[in-house]
């Protein structure tokens, strides 16, 4: 079955820009358009593809056409730069229309940290459309096709994708030298971590009660949480002393080097694998940034074994 | 008209969960108990005051009635934190019940630069729940309850709220020096602003923009951008060569200082005037807190005219 592609890229903007109305004005065509695209794709496949919700969104059969309108347009635009460039054309000013855009969802610690690296000799032809995945599951916008492939803590493979693992990021629990001596001066027990503030970056984060679990053996009561989703506040707030927390140890290194962190016991730590979660589909555009992803990845995280269990999170 | 507290805390989890299922869950009773207090509370008032979709909305009715409940947790923390201590009674341990939650909304440039510092010698019976503006918009989050407070670009009140000036963020226009001599050696041309990647940091950022027509005199046609949603990654990609962009003075600092970043050209850069939206409520909570984001905002941005008209961004 054939597939128009202007009825898959009207679904496709209907549902990343959330309306019919704002899809009309990405695709500079009339709001009746768009639904009349709409509808016939939704004819030709005898189902509903798009909620009328606000935002309008998607059924399972619309994820599955709306990933199929982004892996087109990957391809597509993969074959224009293969094009072999006419004798004597010069090389054109770079337009929007012929780049190739690199949706990918990071979550945010690797943003912050090791994921850049993996994209700072990128080919000039390719542009970065990078998602924060705290602010949306990265399953969700795998499966939507809004991102073609996400670093994630989550190692369930999203239908129509492949997953790999990229390594671990190592965490340390830490506070300032003052907190330490004041909360924790007689060891990391019970009572000291139910009276002790913990910083998490937003309510999903369970690191912080993991550590407390592994150092005390079960999961503490209702602890004292500071939310601080942002990893520079979150550093220098624990830095201020207003609560331990779990920080990536290479966002911790200079806090560290300076004394202005402490870890509550050195050697214990977490280790929280990565895992790169792409479209199963071989372009190269898409391998070629698995290949840096990858590269990056095992020059700043620690490996892990290749056949072992995957859990989510380890610690030692 | 008296309100009924565990209505009036149905409503505002289901509104802050998204569902009856996960309010009742936070609440510690069952689904049909919290459903039955939100008819009941529909029917005091007589209107509809959540919409059943998911998540649950709340109706213009609904955003006021949550806000009620949450100014009236404050108040109750803050009374309670009043309360003489019974004679011979011991320093109890800190419970979660008994501290005064800060739920604020800050725009992520603050978070990352300047704000951390209002917050650094808090009280130790607060605990913060600060949200990342870019997540939603923070007058949707004052609107309904779920913040008291806000630091924001944005200068229009919110109903029930008072808003006041804090002084305007400074942002620079820079490039890695190999960048700047490639794509600016002749000047920053409208021309050499077509051809030349800029970073944004997602697309409700307009600075990149306005920094071009500033420079030109009008907007530039369909540039060529990187979404960067992360200030860590956002100046690593720049001195990375990938594009140029706007970032906060206070942020570039060191990069400016090693060599790595330029700017475009010195002298030309956006003053940002930054907001503090808050419940027009008088509680010692509150209050503190504004003086504590006050003082912060004048040692870190730069002084706006408070008399004078109120751009949302103003070039030189």
């Amino acid at each position: 079955m054939a597939f128009d592609p202007d009825q898959l890229d009207a679904l496709a903007a209907v549902v990343h820009e959330g309306s019919f109305d704002a899809a009309a004005q990405r695709l500079h065509v009339t709001p009746s358009a768009v639904s009349q695209r709409v509808k016939a794709l939704e004819q030709q496949v005898g189902r509903v593809l798009v909620l009328r919700t606000r935002p309008c969104r998607p059924t399972e059969d619309g994820e599955v056409l709306v990933r199929l309108a982004g892996q087109i347009d990957v391809l597509g635009r993969d074959a224009l730069g293969q094009l072999v460039p006419s004798p004597g054309s010069s090389r054109p000013v770079p337009s929007a229309a012929a780049m190739r855009r690199l949706p990918v969802a990071v979550n945010d610690d690797s943003m912050s940290t090791w994921f850049p690296e993996a994209l700072a000799d990128l080919p000039a032809d390719v542009l970065l459309d990078l998602r924060r995945e705290d602010q949306d599951l990265s399953a969700d916008l795998l499966r939507d096709g809004t991102v073609m492939a996400a670093v994630t803590a989550d190692p369930r493979a999203v239908q129509g994708c492949r997953v790999r693992r990229l390594g671990a990021m190592r965490y340390l629990a830490v506070a300032s030298p003052e907190r330490k001596a004041q909360w924790f001066g007689g060891g990391l027990r019970a009572e000291a971590f139910a009276a002790a503030p913990l910083l998490a970056f937003n309510r999903e984060d369970g690191l912080q009660e993991r550590f407390v679990a592994a150092a005390v053996g079960r999961r503490s009561a209702a602890p004292l949480v500071h939310y601080v989703p942002s990893q520079g506040a979150f550093v220098r707030l624990i830095e201020a002393g207003i609560g331990w927390g779990m920080v990536p140890a290479a966002a911790a290194t200079d806090a560290l080097a300076r004394g202005t962190l402490v870890e509550l016991r050195a050697g214990r730590h977490l280790d929280v694998p990565l895992y790169w979660q792409h479209w199963a589909l071989r372009t190269p555009t898409l391998d070629d940034l698995t290949d840096r992803v990858v590269r990056a990845a095992a020059a700043a995280l620690r490996p892990v074994a290749p056949h072992g269990p995957a859990p989510r999170r380890a610690s030692e």
